[in-house]
């Protein structure tokens, strides 16, 4: 029964889903739904890519929260569309808070929508919102073993990117063991290593955004 | 009606962890329930504590993860009795899943249970275990912020350790800033700040545990 309900909850969730996603591909905006553990860095990574597009694509973001509106207040100094969710208690974005906040976006003057999801390595896995790409992030005083414990985030996405790489010498992190792991459940996958910090590998991350986007 | 069921759930979850606690209260044992974000360092503080009342405080430890056995493998070479809970998808441990572990420890010979949780900020705040003390691990580079973007987490712990303080003199952690968010959700807490690395504050929090036991 529990599974059961379960079902329906995500069919739910899906079919609003699919819904986000026509009306993004209406207006030719390519969503990039952003997950991680908390503090890995992914608002950070969003400044990155608005800094570096700066002139060429318009950009768009929704924060995801449990409570606070700390890193729509940081966005927002950068004179981009911002929305801000608070989950409440929830601790993952879900179709139908996606779709109500794209009813307060400009998505005409959006090229690139990034979707920051609450800080969770679990449940954002499970819950589809519309994105066009789904990409975690990973920071390496996280350890090198987060692959095996949390499976599932590494394989549903659709790129990986390791930030922190800065601190690669003053840690035990074994890249290799990370890469091993990452072969045997998402073959294939592209992964980034950045800096946030330092900028290092930032341009190859932003220049497959570009690559991605939808055109207009 | 989602809350209901919600409560429901709730409700059924913290007779079972009554349970748990009157089961360990009859052995005499110490449980505390140990969460925090993936990578904060929660097995390695668990082994510090190991290591330090060695001879003196007879350890036990169940491990939570989503998969593998990573963490359990870790402990079980420093010769004290661990159970490994893999919750196949689920966020955090329930009052059940322990109290299938308990089964399976030796808890006449344990004077201080860890219960290791799931590495998540958000949904084990709200799943009493049996426990006898909630203590939220925060890592230094998951920033200074996260008591305002999960607070519910630090409202509920009766301890909170600062991990990774090594860290201190590299990172933009605002330790005020931090302080100032905690006296707001949770004044009078126990604040350790430690390096299990360094070893630096270790002491400190060992000795709490100690203090806590429920002696025999």
């Amino acid at each position: 029964m529990k599974i059961k309900v379960l079902q329906n909850i995500l069919d739910a969730n899906d079919r609003i889903a699919d819904k986000n996603r026509q009306l993004l591909d209406s207006q030719k905006v390519l969503a990039v739904n952003i997950m991680s553990s908390p503090g890995a860095g992914k608002t950070s990574l969003i400044l990155q890519a608005i800094d570096k597009l700066k002139g060429r694509v318009r950009v768009g973001v929704i924060e995801g929260d449990i409570a606070s509106s700390i890193d729509a207040e940081r966005i927002s100094k950068e004179g981009v569309a911002v929305v801000q969710i608070n989950t409440g208690g929830s601790c993952h974005l879900d179709a139908n808070m996606v779709s109500n906040a794209l009813d307060s976006l400009p998505l005409g003057e959006i090229d690139l929508l990034f979707i920051e999801n609450v800080g969770n390595l679990i449940c954002p896995a499970e819950f589809k919102v519309g994105e066009h790409k789904r990409v975690v992030l990973l920071s390496l005083p996280e350890g090198d073993d987060k692959p095996y414990k949390y499976p599932q985030m590494f394989a549903v996405s659709e790129a990986i990117v390791v930030n922190k790489i800065d601190f690669l010498p003053v840690l035990d992190f074994d890249l290799a063991n990370f890469h091993r792991a990452i072969k045997g459940l998402n073959p294939g996958v592209r992964i980034f290593q950045v800096s946030c910090k330092t900028g290092e590998g930032i341009e190859q991350w932003v220049s497959w955004l570009e690559s991605e986007l939808k055109g207009g």
